[in-house]
């Protein structure tokens, strides 16, 4: 049943895969490795993401397509916060027995989803494993290979004293989503587009590649993609440049869904506005939004390449100082949120 | 609790990798991707493989040093089996709460194993991420980014009619190395030292790196590693070459070891001999040799080229001929053992 599930899987994929950029795959699945034909003159990115059944996705509220999506959109948006053009991706399957089924139509569903996501920025599957679980719940990993131009990415390190601190949308969205889906009744309490959009926000986040890529060629400073929400995130370019930076709560934007959300389930979830409103924009994950610092003399370069792919003017939230950690100024003084992470 | 494991497990992976090699290394582990500097004039090879506690493997009889090791171990055999250079690794932990701690000495060692036996090899680990397991168990992908000469590489769809089949070493020894670990009380009937070496055998495989290497440069026609066992493997090179294969049962040699395990063995496990021992030899997992195909002309070069690394050796097994399947010739006939695999 496994080795025809392997079978199944790897006959599907190189089918769905057989896309116009084979011309780089000189073995895709079905032998002891993946041969690819690296670009000239472009160095290799790698990053891989593991999504566990139970902790990072429920599958009564994902949908096989969905789930597929997902795992590219979460590996594809590390490329985009390096500037980086995705390539190549390889599957690790954890198949808990209710799953073990070649036919279930499950895997016809993720395969597509997954394969077609990644196809969407010229990414293909070319390997993996299949394997037993060792529980009754699934487990995924992404590995996904990208390319940049040597010299050309943008790490979590480059930040410099002064520079202004930029996010490319609304934090917090996901957050709220993932309590609507899996949390206790809440979604009854907001209104139907709301919910949807809020729920969208965390079932299909979209991966800023075009906009990392304009903002690399706009020289920016650091960049990082916002998955463990603002809080972590920015103490970690923080951390790896060896600054501060403060945000001001006067103008970090705060999503009209996140605050309906926040004021409309306030009394069933026992928290107090407007805290609750800033936990989730401050610490909540998985939007996938792109976070970057920049000198003040390129911001406006920044400002117009992003404008140009994301169609609306990114928000400058905050600047970069000397110190360590990260704050928010919210006009009574600064308040220390460095890794008030959102763990799964 | 999470993140500070992260945390420590990456600190601990870049000590532990800092080594000669780092020069292709551009960022590491630490950043949304690792970069690395692909050679001139080579393709990329990737390959990957989860390794899953109750499985693939059980705590009580793998330390933490020998599980990092393996799960090394099986990915360069994947490098090797395309006459490839091993590189680059990232690592994915779903760790089960009983490991949640970041001081457990598990870590340390565990990544001791991995980092040391890529190390062996020029690899590095640049990568990886951790996550909450969804059950009480620990699973563990290794995913190797590794390199070969344009043109170089050797595919399991090269063999040609009358082409010869080669072997490196015995095989069925993993499996029953497997058995006197995992199984229920067997080790008691086997003396000490040859117990000890089936267990080696199966604890800690030598992936045939340099071997591959070796081969491939001798022009041999297909190359696969024997990780499902010689039924399996070779059935697949049979597949993708589009010719069958057949074993000759006179020639293929059996390891003493096996035999002896077989034989002292079969009254507590109800075989019978010799059926148990060609089982093992035939169908028995993970030993982790190559086979090779090769044509008569160019057979005495591989030949050659296998004695000057393994110093000894090695067999020849049997031929490709027209046709599809697996058989062994057992001097009354042929019978088909394709895809006799082992499953976990």
């Amino acid at each position: 049943m496994e080795l025809e599930l392997i079978r199944q899987i790897r006959d599907r994929a190189a089918v769905l895969s057989s896309s116009q950029y084979l011309s780089a795959i000189r073995k895709s699945i079905g032998d002891d490795c993946a041969e690819v034909i690296p670009s000239e003159d472009m160095d290799i990115l790698a990053t891989t993401d593991t999504m566990c059944e139970g902790i990072h996705f429920g599958l009564s509220y994902f949908s096989p397509f969905q789930l597929g999506r997902k795992l590219a959109s979460v590996n594809l948006s590390d490329i985009a916060a390096m500037g980086g053009i995705p390539r190549w991706a390889l599957l690790n399957a954890e198949v808990p027995k209710k799953l073990g089924n070649a036919d279930d139509p499950f895997w016809q569903a993720f395969l597509q989803g997954l394969t077609s996501r990644l196809a969407e920025f010229n990414a293909m599957l070319i390997g993996g494993d299949t394997v037993a679980a060792p529980s009754s719940r699934l487990a995924l990993t992404l590995t996904l290979i990208g390319e940049i131009e040597k010299g050309g990415a943008v790490y979590r390190s480059g930040a410099k004293n002064g520079d202004l601190v930029y996010c490319s949308g609304y934090t917090g969205e996901s957050a709220c989503g993932m309590e609507l889906l899996a949390g206790p009744g809440l979604a009854h309490l907001i209104p139907r587009p709301a919910c949807r959009k809020l729920m969208h926000k965390h079932l299909d986040p979209e991966p800023r590649i075009m906009l990392g890529r304009a903002l690399a060629a706009a020289g920016i400073s650091s960049l990082i993609d916002l998955s463990d929400g603002i809080a972590s995130d920015l103490a970690n370019v923080c951390k790896e440049s060896r600054l501060a930076a403060v945000i001001d709560a006067g103008i970090l934007p705060v999503s009209r869904l996140v605050r309906l959300f926040c004021h409309n389930t306030r009394k069933k979830r026992g928290e107090f506005l407007p805290r609750a409103t800033w936990e989730y924009v401050l610490c909540g994950g998985e939007d996938f939004e792109l976070l970057w610092t920049v000198s003040e003399k390129r911001c406006l370069d920044a400002e117009e390449a992003a404008i140009k792919v994301l169609g609306h003017r990114p928000a400058m939230i905050g600047r970069m100082q000397e110190g360590s950690g990260c704050y928010i100024d919210t006009g009574h003084g600064l308040v220390d949120i460095s890794f008030r992470g959102y763990e799964h």
